[in-house]
């Protein structure tokens, strides 16, 4: 599809988003704004410890509490067996606890008030044992074992983190029990490699538990009927995965749960499955509906953050800037549940740069730590800030401009990714062709800012779907879908639809259905929405508008290859008097005695050709030499969209993802006591960036179309969180001579760096 | 589709219910059970006149009392123009009411009895109009005219009862105002038909309005969003129409409309669209959720029940039983808006007998009382009373065994209707012959009880409607439908989709979806729901299990052909080893980086062929000499159902229909006094039959296939409340050698003919 953009109605226009006027008028409703007749809610007590045996729970003086109900335990909701090893499934802590701040019990009060009142009186007694914080020495034989290995393999939920990789297989049962998971990635001969190069870089870097901090925290409400069935009200980037999740773990057919996916207050990968199981577990118990909503604090010490990592590099390159040999161990703080995107990572770091010697190796470790989740671009903007970082410096020690150095070894279509296949398309030489031309860059030295520049990617993700139309009597249609619409994506499918169709915008009505009513579509994630559910809305759309021309063509007797469709209308091409409404259409075909069926467009996808979606970021900032403190002075995004459907809401997605890498590479982290114990547990402590905070950000817009894409379109959610810390952390080191190779580039850690000479 | 009952695993089994629990234990929730915050209650003023003009409107009194928050009437609804010609859309009466019991206002409250309280101090001043009742009277040209007839012909909802008709032209235009609709069919020589006849009876029969009498009222709740939606909750038997006809009212959009189809308790055709406008209206207006429940009163006043009608019959014979010739002036009494089944009537009092000789002329009159509505096989209960009471006296008159004469005059496949067109192939004959050879009619001599015999017809319905199948990852079903299940019919489609899929029954969910989400199905009603929805979901639950093999065959290195799926395992015929499960190929098809669309199977119909489907009953009864009541000592009933998907089910609709039929034939009316005020406005009035007064009925189902129906089913629902009345009028006339000429045969009536020597 290589049509331009005016070859379009309404594809390509900034089209204000249909559910914005809600939003901004405060009229969506959200989990926590739902109240059922009978409505019970939830309240949690946590654990205080990182790790320690459970030796008792005495809830007497909560039940105490004028209003609260019950108070349920993990003897209650885990009755037996081993605890289970997965966050899904592990609704309450029963032996011991594994993490500061796991749930271990479940209050249940007729207000929240009540259930919180009740909470704070649960008196646990636990045994502490020793906590294992610091991944690198969870790996160590003689490490406190968060959990034996005996699943190893097993692991029920491992996060696939919107993208999967696969390299050579380790056989992990022969490594510490802490030792969940661990990837190998090798080509060519790496010490030949680093014996053939001229300069070389090695060192490692250090990234920290990073926080979704979307504004809604996790809530669920759980309804029950009379006969066991479940709907489930939540907030959740997957309605299908969290049902069958839900249904899995209390053992019930997905048949019985109806998830209804409500509007999502901000994921960002964070929100799958959380709260669902608990709530439905306790509706059931009751046989009442149950509201449980997750605190800030909660949130943040029970949610599932980024993960941590610890990522050595080694890199070589000839004198005349060819690189030899790229060599990385990375180890990926699981925290307590295995799963983390630490192959991604070793995808990116090895996958940006062509070179004849590679080896990869990257492990996941469990650690006293909430379990690790999905966060936008999973494990990219960890390895990225590594590799990215260790390239500039490379280029530095050559004396090569580090763009040059970049385009000269930037990875392009048919080089080889570290599983081997092979790069599609992708717009990674563009992005830096773009970047040596802006202004920014090219007369750095001219305005004499300091200016660091980095680049990122992301595989794409894919996954099947479908989607379908109707058509109404009064010539309007509806597309009903099942991917939840966090970023505007159903704005977009609406507009599709209409182009394809050749319907008026305005006239399409477009909604997620729940579990029971819609197509089945996956988490939207992975910057797979628009990639993937936006080609089956093309074909839907193009099924109805065959089927809508079948009817007219038998109408007006016509063929319907002479037939077009303009403004609602159906009409013979050049014969304009020769015309049939679409409403007039729909009505043949849904009435008593109709001989139409009825106009139901189906389209499915199942895309398989990924789409990686690459950007490149200029930061410009200054240091305050006494503090350390970092300001951004200026800050250009550069990003391949493959084309851009609404380019209001392409550059709102580039300009929220550039807002979220400089949060990573400034200020956020989770801080955790060598206990293990949240520091950072209330949005006083953990430093989310504020919007005084975040510069003016320019985006230049590349459209390198994706083969499989809508009208050439790729994800582009992805893509801006990735190279901001290291674009950041190399304009540090150009305005400071100084590397800091921990994230976030904190005032303390740059002052370090500036009077300590390490960062 | 010739295969026999225990060919297959699921259909022909006499399965439960599956929302039967739920109604049983009390768990189902209709309309009146829905309460949403800030939720208004609608109470409705009702004129107290039939005709009359409305001179003021003062609600000061009622605007005083607490919790009334407003008081609209035809004023504020229908600002302008002339008023509504048509049921739906005429919310209040504005200028003049034209039937007693007509809404003129609502009043709001903040809950009902507040509304309530309210509504009876609205005081309404009219100024009386001459009302018109009795039909015969309302034909003449000098009779009070309910509407000018500028609007004729262009009626915007003309009921289509469950059949369409079509007859000679007649133009109306130039007959009395009160005269909407008219229809004529001829074929022969009437008059000649006449002379060659031996024997003739020629009789003028009489039927009441009879309400539906389900047993929850209308009720409507319509709630609005902050951008002008409305999601509506109520209680109708066709969601879509509802939902368009309220869009139409309201001048909005269909997609502004959500309207959400309860659980219906009991329809049957009465619930198509009633208080779903003027809730909405209500709703927008305040910015509030507003629930309106008709009172039982008000549903008797203001429903829309069975027209009554005024039919002279004039039938001939040959002395060897051939009938020469049927003559019928059928007036139908429309009341105050037009739309009757007049031509279904026709069709079936010119049709059950073949005759060389037809003319058949139909009015449908206004009437100052409430719009007629759809009942159970609209129009054929009181065109049967009278063909087949002028049958049975004919062959009483020629000494001819009244079975033996309608066997010899019975229509059969290929016989002309009164369209022309020819019937397809129908039971009727072997409904007759079964009716022969049962033994309380072939040995009613013998036991000496009065029996009595009948046939009736219905022509059958059909509309265009879809449905879809998903498959779940646990290996479970979901089949999705638009209709709304009144009956039972969910409960046969899933068994439809498990036995054309091969999936165990307790593994399928079936669900009637929203305006929103569900596949098109039209109003549930006209038995055709099975008869066209079934194929549909035949359709779908073949394409999904295409799908699935598909991707079985693909997993397998197999030939799809050489798949079959037994006990939810897809697996190579002959190689049980070679086998993937159902919840599998679901997990392939709805993964992450998965390369398979998901299973959705869609299937849509559009039938055309109807499969006329006829009832024959055997009345025994016993009548009180003195008093003239009518005893029923013994009941059979007889029916072609095509084919018995679930025969506790289809038994259980051909008992409920003959058990209102028998309640037609003995005790129900609506009573109109002169002036058109309802006399039997309550359920204390108005004489539905208790449970104790239906006596035990016998069924013999038989099953003549329908080649378009599913396994060759037919709709079964209308058939059985045809003949009753005509067969316990005859059976009477056995007992007592009167004819009574007016349905219901009361004890008043029945006493008059033995006494009187009229009924």
């Amino acid at each position: 599809m290589s049509a331009k953009v005016d070859e379009f109605t309404v594809v390509g226009k900034a089209v204000k988003r249909i559910e914005g006027d809600r939003k901004v008028t405060g009229a969506m409703r959200y989990v926590d704004d739902l109240s059922l007749p009978g409505m019970l809610s939830g309240r949690l007590v946590t654990s205080i410890y990182a790790h320690a045996e459970i030796v008792s729970i005495d809830a007497s003086a909560a039940l105490q509490v004028p209003g609260v109900i019950a108070v349920y335990t993990g003897k209650d909701v885990h009755p037996s067996g081993p605890e289970p090893d997965n966050r899904t499934g592990h609704m309450l802590a029963r032996d011991k606890v594994i993490y500061y701040g796991q749930a271990v019990a479940v209050v249940l009060g007729v207000n929240e008030a009540a259930a919180a009142e009740g909470a704070a009186l649960v008196e646990v007694e636990y045994r502490q044992l020793p906590a294992v914080v610091d991944p690198l020495e969870a790996m160590k034989p003689d490490a406190p074992v968060i959990r034996k290995k005996a699943n190893a393999g097993v692991w029920a939920d491992g996060a696939d983190h919107g993208a999967v990789v696969a390299g050579d297989d380790i056989d992990i049962s022969r490594l510490p029990d802490n030792i969940t998971n661990a990837v190998r990635f090798t080509r060519g001969d790496i010490e030949a490699g680093f014996a053939e190069a001229d300069a070389i870089v090695e060192r490692t870097y250090t990234t920290h538990w990073v926080h979704q901090s979307y504004i809604e925290t996790h809530g669920s409400l759980a309804a029950p009927d009379a006969l066991g069935n479940l709907t489930i009200y939540t907030t959740t980037q997957g309605q299908f995965g969290a049902r069958n999740g839900t249904a899995g773990v209390l053992g019930i057919p997905q048949n019985k749960i109806k998830l209804v996916g409500m509007e999502v207050g901000g994921g960002f990968g964070g929100k799958g499955i959380m709260l669902e199981p608990l709530a439905g577990w306790c509706a059931l118990r009751h046989n009442a509906p149950v509201k449980i909503i997750m605190t800030r604090s909660e949130e943040l010490s029970m949610g599932n953050p980024a993960p941590g990592s610890v990522i050595d590099i080694k890199i070589g390159a000839k004198a005349d800037g060819t690189i030899t040999a790229i060599q990385s161990r990375m180890v990926f703080d699981s925290g307590c549940y295995p799963g983390t995107p630490v192959g991604i990572a070793a995808m990116m770091a090895g996958g940006y740069y062509k070179t004849p010697n590679l080896s990869l190796l990257g492990y996941e470790v469990l650690t006293n730590k909430p379990g690790n989740g999905a966060y936008r671009a999973p494990g990219a903007p960890q390895a990225t800030f590594a590799i990215e970082q260790a390239v500039d410096e490379l280029a530095g020690k050559l004396g090569i401009d580090p763009v040059a150095f970049r385009l000269h070894n930037c990875s392009v279509e048919g080089d080889p990714q570290p599983t081997g296949a092979p790069w599609p398309r992708i717009g990674l030489k563009e992005i830096l062709e773009t970047i040596k031309e802006h202004p920014l860059w090219k007369n750095r030295h001219e305005h004499g800012k300091a200016v660091g520049v980095a680049i990122g990617g992301w595989p794409g993700g894919v996954e099947p779907c479908a989607a379908n139309i109707r058509v109404n009597t009064d010539g309007s249609m509806l597309l009903t879908l099942g991917s939840t619409d966090i970023t505007g994506t159903n704005t977009v499918m609406a507009m599709i639809a209409a182009e394809v169709f050749g319907m008026p915008l305005e006239k399409v009505k477009v909604q997620t259905g729940d579990t029971d009513t819609a197509p089945y579509a996956g988490f939207s994630g992975g910057s797979k929405v628009t990639y993937t559910v936006g080609p089956a809305v093309q074909r839907a759309a193009e099924d109805a508008r065959q089927q809508v021309m079948a009817i007219a063509a038998s109408e007006l007797e016509a063929s319907p290859d002479d037939l077009e469709i303009v403004d609602g209308v159906c009409r013979v091409k050049g014969a304009p008097d020769r015309e049939i409404s679409i409403a007039a259409i729909a009505q043949k075909s849904m009435t008593f005695g109709g001989k139409y069926e009825p106009v139901y467009g189906i389209g499915k996808s199942a895309v398989t050709d990924r789409a990686p979606g690459f950007s490149g970021q200029i930061a410009a900032v200054s240091v305050d030499e006494d503090t350390g403190q970092v300001k951004i002075e200026q800050y250009v995004t550069v990003q391949d969209v493959g084309r851009q459907l609404n380019p209001a809401m392409v550059e709102g997605q580039v300009i929220g993802g550039t807002a979220q890498a400089i949060g990573w590479g400034l200020w956020e982290s989770m801080h955790y006591a060598d206990d293990g114990q949240l520091i950072t547990s209330t949005l006083m402590d953990y430093n989310v960036p504020k919007s005084e905070q975040i510069p003016p950000i320019e985006t230049v817009i590349l459209e390198i179309p994706a083969p499989a894409g809508p009208f050439g379109a790729k994800g582009i959610g992805e893509p801006p969180i990735i190279p901001g810390a290291a674009a950041i952390a190399n304009a540090v080191a150009a305005a400071t001579g100084k590397r800091v190779t921990a994230m976030p580039l904190t005032a303390e850690r740059v002052s370090n760096a500036l009077h300590n000479g390490q960062g």
